[in-house]
Order: C-alpha cells, then structure tokens, then sequence
C-alpha cells in the first residue's frame, strides 16, 4: 500500500513547499506568540538583562477507574495518570527551548527536551526530544484532549523520538518533517544500531477562524528498524489505570522497516465538532510477507453551555478551551474507534470500542472528566496469550486535571 | 478492640460537625494565610494577570550515622534522607495546589500531588494524593519532627495514598476526613482491584497561644486490603541508613481488613513541651483469628534558649521554630517509644527504644539534629529471619537540613 | 609509590596553609560573585523580605554518534546525555545551597546537592554531595568542557560523593580538601559499613588574566573502601553512546585502600591554551601485591575567531566562554589520553585515543560540538571478556548543548 521512496518524499515535502511560502509569511507574524506560550499566561522569570526567559509549568492528573468486568480482571482503582513539571523559555531573541518532566510512574520520565531555532518565522528547525510529526490527535496534548485517553489507532503512532524537526505555516497550509532515532528511553538497542526514519506532517485548514474550523491533514512516516529486527504493537484498552493490553502482537521477528500513513480531518461549527482519522502500516519482513495493520477514529463534540473547541492554527492542532462563564464549560462527546492487528501468521487482535465523555472545564486550567467505554473485542484480543479472550468488559472512569 | 462499622462513623463524623460550624469560623479568618505558605516568606512567581502563583521550595537533609553494633552489622556510613522539590500556588481565587518530589533515593518519588478547593473557608476540599488524618507526628512534617525520624508506632499509620478529603477547623476543633485508594508506588495489586479505605482525625485544643497548647486527638482508620490480600508491617530502628527492619511481619496471608485508632496529646508551656501517642490496629483474617499490634511514644523537649514549639492550630499539627536570637534556638529532648507486632501466630517482634537529642536551629532554615538511640528488641526482632535476634545496637546519628 | 599517611598529609593541608591566608584576602573580594554565580544572569527569584533567593537553571545535551566499526558493534544512534535542572540560591547574608537533577537516563539522579556556610570570604566550608576535590578536568563542568568526554584517565577520578568540605583562595593559590563517605547512590554497600576517605587539591597560578593564565595543581586522595572490598575501574571509549566499556579491571577482591595522586597544569595565551594531567592509583589488598594504575593526557586549543579559554580564578577552574562576535566562536583542539589498567595479575586494558574536536559556541549558553577519535586498545581491552579484543574502531560524535 505505501512504499519505501515515501521516505525521500517526505524530506523533499518541505523544500518544495519554500519556493511559494515567503509571500504568505507576513499575515501571520501577528500571531507569533501563539505559537509558544499562548494561552499560559504564564509563570515567567526573566533575567535582569532580558536575555532569558522561562516559564514554568505545571500538570497533575488524577484518575480513578471502576471496571464492569467480564472475563478478566482489570484492576479497581485510583492513579496518578501525569504529575509533570515543565519549564519553558527563549535564550536571546532567537532560540526558544522546553524541558518536561513527568514523575508519575515513581520514575522520572523526560517528554519534551528540545531547542528550537526561531529566528526565520514562519520557519522552525527544532532539535531534541519531541514528538514526529504524525496524526492530529497524538500531536494535540493529552492536557486539551477530548477524551481522556488517545483513541485505539494511536497504538501505531511514532510519538516522542530523538531528532531533528522543520516547521513551517502559512495562511491556510503547515508542514513538518523531521529525521529521528530511537526514543531515549528505549533500552532495547544496547548490542546494534538505533533505528531511524522520517515523519512528515501536512495539513490544510481553507477556514481557521475563533468558532469555524475545516481542516485536512495527511502524515506519512517510513522507518528502519533498529539491529533486534522486532516489531511488536499493542494497546490497552482506552484507559490506563488498567494493565492488559488486549492487543498485543507480540515480538515480530525479522521485521525490516515499517510504513505508516495518516489522514485526518477536523471540523468545528461554533458549539459542535467533528474529527476523524485513518492510520495504516505496512510492515516488511525478511523471507516473509508484509504485514498491515490499520486502524481509524470518529467523534464528535458539543458544548451545550456555548464554548467552541480551539484550534491553533500555526501548530495544526487543538488547545486549550477557555469557559465563557463563571459556572465553566460544559462538553458532551461521543467517539467509536476500532484498530486489527490481525494479518497473515500475526494475530494481535481487533477491537473496537464506542465512547462517551462529559467534561466539565471549570476554569482554563482545571477540568473534570468523565468516560464510559463500551469495549468489543474479538477472539484474538487476549494480551499475547495473557488473558482470557472475547472479554467484553464496560469502563467507567473518572479525571480531575489542573495544568498551568 | 474496634468494630468495622467504624468506617461509616468516619464519614459521618465531618457532616454531623456541620451544624455547629457556622459560627465560629469567623474568627478564625484573619489567619488565614497560615493555613498555606506561613512561615514559608517564600520564592513566589505571579502571573502578570495576577490568577496564578507558584512558590518555589525546596528541602535537603543530609545524614550521618554510626552504629554501635551488638551483633549484626548496620551499615555506618552517610544518606541524602531526602532531596525534594516543591511547587504550590493559587490558581485563580479558590484553588490551591501542590507538587512535590523526592530525589532521595536515585529515583523521583511524587510525595504531595493534590489540589484543593478552598473557597469555603475554614472548609476545604482536597482531590490528590496526600497524607491520611492520621497522626499527629505523621501529619507534621519531617521538616518539623523534633526527632530525626518519627517514633516506632509511625509503622502502622497509613501515611500517602491517593483520595479525597474534607478539612475543617474551627476556634478550638478541626475534623479531616477523606477515603483513599491505594498508594500509586503500590505495584503490587496489579492482578486485582486495588484496596481502599477511609480515615478520619479529630482534635480539640482548648488552649493554642503562641507560648501554650493543649492539644489532643483521636484518629480513626478502615481499610479494605486489595486482592492479593496480604498485610505486612515493618520497622527500622529509628534510624533510616540502615537497611535492617529488626521489626518485620512477613506477609500476612488471607488478610480482609485493617482497622486503626490512633489517641494523641501535646502539651506546650512556653520553652517546654511534651507530646505522646497511641496507635493499635486490627487486622481480620479469614478463617483465622484477628490481629492485633499496638504501639505508644512520649516524648519531651526543651528549649534552653527561650523559644517553643510552633503550633499550627488550623491544621493542628506542629510547625517551623523560629529561633530568637542570632545564635540560634537550642532544643534537648528525650523520647521513649515502644511497638509489639507479635500477636496469635504472627512474630513481628518487639522493640522500645530511648531516644535522645539535641537539635540547633542556626535560621528558621537550617538546622542541625544529633540523635542517640538505646535500642531494647525482645528475642522475635529479627527481621523476618533476616539477622540474628536479640541485637541491642546503640545508634549516633547526625543531620544537617535546609528547607524553604 | 604514594603511602598511607598521605590521609594526614591531606587533612593538615589547609590547616597549614591558613596562618599565611588572612593578608592575602582583601584583592579577591571584589571578585567574590564570580564564585556563585557570575555568567549565569539568571532566571532568579528573591523573596520578598529579601532573605532567600533561588536562582533556575538547566542544561540539554543532545548526542549522536557513529562509529566507524572494526571488530565490535559500537551501537551507532542517539542519546539525551544530560537534561538537568538547578535549583541554587542564598539563604540569608551567610548560607549557599544547590541542588541539581539530571533526567537524562529515564530516572533522577541527583547531582550536587549541598549547602555552604560562606560568611568568612575566602573560606568556605560545604555539606552534602559534591565533588571531591580531585583533578582540573573533572571539576571543570561538563558544560565547560573542551571535549565531548572527559579524558580516560578521569576514570581514576573520584567525582561526587557525601562529605564536608573546606575551601580556601587567594590572589594565586586554592586549596579545597574534604573528607568523604560513599556516593549515596551506591547501593553494593547494603550490607556492611560505607567507605570513606579523603581528598586535598592545592592550585598554584602565578598568572592569571583575562587572556594569559598559567595555573599548576597536584591533587592526592585516599579512601578506605567498604565492608566489601571490591574494587572495580572501567571506562567507555571517549564516547558514552556505546555501552562498550573496553577497559575493564573486573571486581577486584581483598582490595583494602585506594591512593591516588595527581598533577596537572594549565596554560593560556590568547587564543591558545595548553592543559595536561597525570594521575596514577595505587591500590594496597590482603595477601597479595599492591596495583598500580595510571593515565595521562594532553590536549591543545586555539580559538580562530579570537576568544580565550575562561579560567576562573577562586575555583581554579575553566568556565563558560563568551564569544566575541554575533556570528559565535570556533574552537579547535586536539587531545591525546592514555590509561592503563593492567598490573600484576590484573589484565583491565590498555588504551590510547586521539582525538580532534571543533566547537561552535553560537551564544555563551548554546554551542554545537564534533569530536573525532582515533581508539588504540591494547589486547586486554576487551570489556572484561565481553567484546572481541584489539579492536580498534574510530568515533565521529556530535553535541548540541544549551545551559543557562
């Protein structure tokens, strides 16, 4: 379905893309600071001489889960899902850096850990931890997320590697490729070489306004596997207090490279929203057949009490939602997501699950959440072998997040 | 020696306060600010809208300590104790926060994680992960022990978890309640529901002046233990470098729930003070007979020049000394204190141990503790098989701490 | 070659040297800052009565590497090699503290970690965990460094362990010397008493400008080891991608006391700068014959754009360097650094490795790095048995580091 050369592809995307962009690049210098530290408001410290500057931040969320349980059993309980503090800023005119940290495993987890080259906006060149370039929903914070967990075809999504990154927006189009290793944390590699491959993002919103937003995107990524040659794939169900991944392929041997692509597309009309996207890959294996995988989301969302979901429309992706009054926001939102990780010899299981979220934003930066799950798996779905198969349970499950 | 149905007298107990509350709170306004950032005087950021604070602190105790061993080897040597970050603030009017981590041990350890709705003054509403109401030398923090660590029967307290709970103070009476689920370090109920349970601490002090206190206390806790349904309690000696638990249950097997009281009194005349606890716990087992542990301490100080110990009547917990002169405060105190975890088939062992110690506070900071320690174990102290029994070691122990 | 009484030689030192200091100490006031926090700038918070102040700060260094393989895999990929925050700051006229994190392995390993009584300039006495004061290359920063790595002979090198610590300068002489427990995160001392030990630096620079220096030092340590007596040195190539530690001693048992000394001089001219050091170990066991190691090496600099090296007086150390023009500062250099790890029956390896750097210093807290290094490793150089010997691979490695 997708091929190797996608990769020479995607580091071309952005240079074809310059020639037409200098005479878009002035309409937008006025929104600059959105593009960092918008809506933060923020806790900043300034050097004397105005040369520095961070700002630190803040997120706790905590997650209680109760589960409806079929065959197995999920694990009752309460956790602390994200303590993070973060510590943003720029050095000079021109360098702008974030340092995350999450603590919520009883470990310390580095997330973003980058440096960015900021002289030439509407032009970033980024260097460090972050997240490639790939799928609407992965690069939208987990902080300003619909639901409380990412839908099932986020399983397949590269997330935070070490690399480097180009951005680039205009008016209605952003682009962003990056070439990345492994992720840091990946212990795996220690006896051969990293893997390493590009992503590359783009998308286009013909209307961007405060409550109207249409917006396309398609991601593409290739990948060479690091020297383990193993590919294994697996996903909890959309909650995490829980420790069974029902998907799960195990280790695929052999695995060479892997190919990912992504489209989606996002709409809001003042109080309502939809977004939906299609992830699929391909994954080449030595003496073997290829093997694909694919997945896809839709949702919708409403705001009774009048708010409209924020689009960022430099970065491409959602933010934070600001209540209109002093009782806060309300959201009611429904979304049925579906991922098979069956195919050939590998049978990592399918599911499909449908979601209910009320949130109730209580001021800018402290919301409560609350999730219904009604999950549907099939034969395959048992954990690697784990777990009883064909389990069905339902999930309720409950958020107070505050971020700053 | 207590029921199960305490846990519904435990939630009751804040609401059937209500009644009565209304009117005395007025008073107890213009403290206000004591209850957060007191003596703290602090490293504060503001947002330039003025909605957002952060105070900046920080803690580091550094420790010595050298056993005069009987006949097992402790271990001398030197500790970093705890090396801790801490972040708390205001967001908007009414909610406060608190981050904090302990990089101690090579590892981050999240300690206070929670936010609080504090509109309502004096009641407040905490969501996170904080300290059970249980204790009073539990609920002062280590900052602020007179000794460098709590007293034997602190083995027993349920200590952080995650929850919710409801404060209260009035002229002379604060009520905290909360239920809580399981500590999120607990990795061990990762198979079934995690355990949860409720507490509650009540204290009445008829005389809190800066100089004079009369406090006492009664707390209550029920646990219903997770799936694996194993209960283990066990003790240093009061000292933290080594790694020997003289004191040590083993896991207790088929074990449903866990009742504790806790009574607990201080007395503070000008320079003088004396504090005590008692703690006993019962553990129900199926098909077996109930468990019983218990455990007191007293203990004295004195301030040779001039100051006393800080009570901080709204949490009705001991706080920050602030010496009077340049030279600093100099405090002597003496502390018996004594736990049996033997009862029915379990051997736990059983340890009294006389503490002695001199504390300097050269600043409101920083202060200085050396502590000598009579350890007395009977013939069962031998943690879990672990070491030889009978072992009579005396212990020297040094602390140099700076907190703001 | 160096005797056990060197321990009091150590401890006397600055003793002796203290009758002489009080005339000397009135030309380095002026200067007094440069010792705390001088090219910071900083992200600093002062309370508000002016009592405390913290200043932030944090360091981000991103490698790769790849190696240009002879007989082993080196492991070609990426690595976060340091993300760090600092916490430092002033308690009052008279006490100094800082505790740094790094994040960089996916835990939190604390790093210094100390308080200071600095009220009698030039004296300052220091508590917690820090550096020992042994060797010019290992307590200039890594921030600081010329080189991507420090030179293989700092393998011998003592580095940051729990301890107290004196330090002492004038107009031309430092000295620093403190006596050590173990690092407090060794945990192979559980079951019996920690090491301890001593270090002294002494510093001589009879010339020390902006852009002319000439600085000599000889340090000596010695240590008792702990309750298990083993002994181990290993050390990585000039690289820390791979995990390959070529050189490797192995434990080695009935290892008693470890002596070491070392030379080292410094030399800057303008643009050019010279800097060597020779350290050597002698390590005395039970029933069996003392072991010596040692290892030198000795690097050139030159700036083509103009800069000089910062030697920073008071620390008798290297600093930040400032560029002079917009466009940054160029640094090349070239190193040569040998260690040997075999004696008597002990067969850890021997290496030799030449390498060249180039450095980009675009702003005083953001440079770029490239080493190239040539690895010669004798027949024992086989990690212990591990990897195939005299293998002799090259290493091309990249840096961008930001500190603030």
């Amino acid at each position: 379905m997708v091929k190797r050369n996608l990769l020479i592809l995607i580091l071309l995307l952005p240079c074809s893309l310059f020639a037409g962009s200098t005479q878009m690049n002035s309409s937008s210098a006025a929104s600059r600071d959105d593009n960092f530290s918008s809506t933060r408001g923020g806790l900043e410290i300034v050097s004397s001489d105005g040369e520095f500057s961070a700002t630190l931040g803040g997120r706790l969320l905590l997650d209680a889960a109760y589960y409806d349980e079929d065959k197995n059993s999920l694990g009752n309980g309460t956790e602390l899902r994200s303590a993070r503090l973060e510590m943003e800023g720029r050095i000079y005119a021109d360098i702008i850096y974030e340092l995350s940290v999450d603590f919520a495993d009883g470990d310390a987890d580095m997330k973003d850990a980058w440096l960015a080259y900021d002289a030439y906006h509407p032009w970033r060149f980024t260097l460090g931890h972050f997240k490639e370039p790939f799928s609407l929903e992965e690069l939208t914070s987990r902080k300003h997320l619909t639901f409380m967990e990412r839908a099932l075809p986020n399983a397949l999504v590269p997330g935070r590697n070490m690399g480097l990154g180009l951005h680039w927006y205009g008016e209605q189009i952003s682009v962003a490729a990056g070439l990345f290793g492994d992720d840091y944390n990946d212990d795996s590699d220690d006896e051969g070489d990293e893997g390493w491959g590009g992503s590359t993002r783009l998308t286009y919103a013909p209307l961007a306004t405060d409550r109207s937003v249409v917006h396309f995107g398609v991601s593409a990524s290739h990948r060479k596997l690091d020297d383990e040659e193993e590919y294994r794939v697996d996903s909890r169900p959309e909650s995490h207090l829980t420790d069974i991944h029902y998907l799960d392929t195990g280790k695929i041997k052999q695995s060479r490279t892997l190919t990912l692509v992504g489209l989606e597309s996002a709409w809001v009309y003042g109080e309502a929203s939809l977004q939906g996207e299609w992830i699929a890959s391909n994954l080449e294996r030595d003496d073997a057949a290829d093997i694909e995988f694919s997945g896809w989301y839709i949702q919708a969302s409403w705001f009774p009490t009048g708010e409209s979901r924020h689009y960022k429309s430099q970065q491409a992706r959602f933010g934070r939602v600001n209540p209109l009054s002093e009782q806060g926001a309300l959201e009611l939102a429904l979304r049925y997501s579906t991922l098979d990780l069956n195919d050939q010899d590998v049978e990592g299981g399918s599911s499909d699950q449908l979601a209910f979220a009320v949130n109730w934003y209580y001021k800018p930066q402290l919301r409560f959440m609350m999730n219904y799950i009604v999950v549907n798996n099939d034969r395959y779905a048992d954990a690697d072998g784990d777990v009883e198969n064909e389990d069905e349970p339902n999930i309720l499950q409950l958020r107070a997040q505050l971020d700053f």
